[in-house]
């Protein structure tokens, strides 16, 4: 089975499919998430013990952010061939550090030989009102935070052994200020980990609409405009190669003053209705966005 | 580093120590909990996809008891070679099956190809008032639930091919309405998941105290009564191995006729002074009990 028919398994048995998993609770809700990273696909050579420490809280964390949620606690499972101490507090000075970043805790965790460096996070947070990916209502806006690319820029100055760089760009830090400012605003929420064009996608099937995005108004980051050599390959980063970790939010065209004074993103498109799909205006033309992105 | 030496590693720069994180949250407790479970430690030839989905629930799910707490749902991190069907079905049905036994609910989780087969399943919960393994006192008694070397005497009968056995002795059912009932009586508790042995000397250094056992007091499960060819190998199984995720727990005696309308348990000793340490009485013989157990 692909990863994607394993979740359509998985889906039709259990109450999946947005960020979080959402628990009522005393009148809030608490946020649950869990994200396995591990060496073959997520720690290429040249990420630093520090950066994988960071990316490792900071991919559970951007879920809390994409439900607009506040985080209350972190846990880790670590496993690895061996325990060397010198990797070890570098990589807990980089969880730390993204924790404090993000004004939250590494509570507790689990450690335990393994025959690859595997490291899994489980971020625990609160939301009054969770934003759903449910929720986007034709003419609402579409928007998201940052530039896109980030990590497909990384990955290249990796192979061009631009250590720092590369490192500098993956220790993203999570959208949970944005995510928080946007709570009582946007109508639907979800972080960009698997590309925009996939994420717009898994947007449309929880909320029954389509998008049309303009091209021109999608936010790249500079490395990606810097390393692409062409438009294909600036598309291919910045919208399909996904790991970018920025919110894609709609927002209600009434809300967007309001909006603007929470946070900083860009509007690059509006909701159409479903049967339009999902299509992006590139000059002149309106072609259809293919749903592809990274699979995790 | 060996793992005692890393979790003292990580005890020095985390709050860690206890069975759960415990995060306080609008006058309650909230407890996290995250395991790893994997192929090459955790999941010998002739476990069942079933009796996995259930035992890396059932182990998440004990640490919560251990806390006195009630589970509010479980997330799983699921890696594997590659996802077939079948395999996934049954993982699921067993780990569905622990939850529903325990009233709690499987509420999302991560999937990822992975080298290994791996399980990381973390379980939250809430205790009004969390037990901690911080709180013994000289002359409290010193109690277990059920009885001792269940997953000792499975790993025996799976050696010996009788998988039936085996798998049903490894679905055990954590131990969460005892600890739910014991929570305002126990002044210390900590499931057994690395032997007793192990476990009493986590109680004394947490709580700094010794402990004074009775052998013949202890509960030998009837399997390992069975499969012991004599009295080392007994104790062997049911004090060292681990993996039992039974409740030790202290007791002021003054609560111990309320505690027994609770739920079952045996008395296997009682607390003493620190300097006393940790002792067995063995027939007319009082032996220390030597601190190694199974190291995860």
């Amino acid at each position: 089975m692909r990863e994607r028919d394993v979740i359509q398994f998985l889906s039709a048995r259990l109450p999946i499919g947005d960020d979080c998993a959402v628990i009522p609770l005393k009148k809030t809700h608490l946020l649950l998430t869990t994200d396995m990273l591990h060496r073959q696909t997520d720690f290429p050579e040249g990420m630093t013990p520090y950066t994988m420490g960071w990316r490792a809280v900071a991919v559970s964390l951007s879920d809390i952010a994409a439900m607009g949620g506040k985080p209350l606690g972190v846990v880790i499972a670590l496993g690895a061939p061996q325990f060397e101490q010198k990797f070890l507090e570098e990589f807990l000075d980089g969880a730390l550090a993204c924790c404090t970043a993000c004004q939250t805790k590494l509570v507790g965790g689990d450690t335990d030989r393994h025959s690859e460096l595997t490291v899994v996070t489980t971020a625990l947070g609160e939301a009054q009102k969770p934003v759903w990916r449910g929720g986007a209502r034709v003419e609402d806006l579409v928007c998201v935070t940052g530039d896109l690319g980030r990590t497909a820029a990384a990955l290249r100055l990796l192979k061009e052994r631009d250590f720092d760089r590369a490192n500098e760009l993956l220790r993203f830090l999570p959208r949970l200020r944005e995510g928080q400012a946007l709570a009582h605003l946007a109508s639907s929420m979800i972080d960009i980990s698997d590309g925009l064009a996939r994420s717009l996608y898994l947007l449309s099937e929880a909320s029954h609409v389509g998008f049309r995005i303009d091209a021109a108004a999608i936010p790249f980051a500079l490395e990606v405009e810097e390393l692409a050599r062409d438009q294909d390959e600036l598309f291919e980063m910045g919208l399909f190669f996904g790991e970018d970790f920025e919110l894609l939010f709609t927002l209600p065209q009434e809300e967007l003053f309001e909006a603007r004074r929470a946070c900083e993103f860009t509007v690059i498109g509006r909701v159409v209705p479903e049967h339009e799909g999902i299509t992006m205006q590139l000059g002149p033309e309106r072609i259809p966005l293919p749903d592809r992105g990274y699979e995790h």
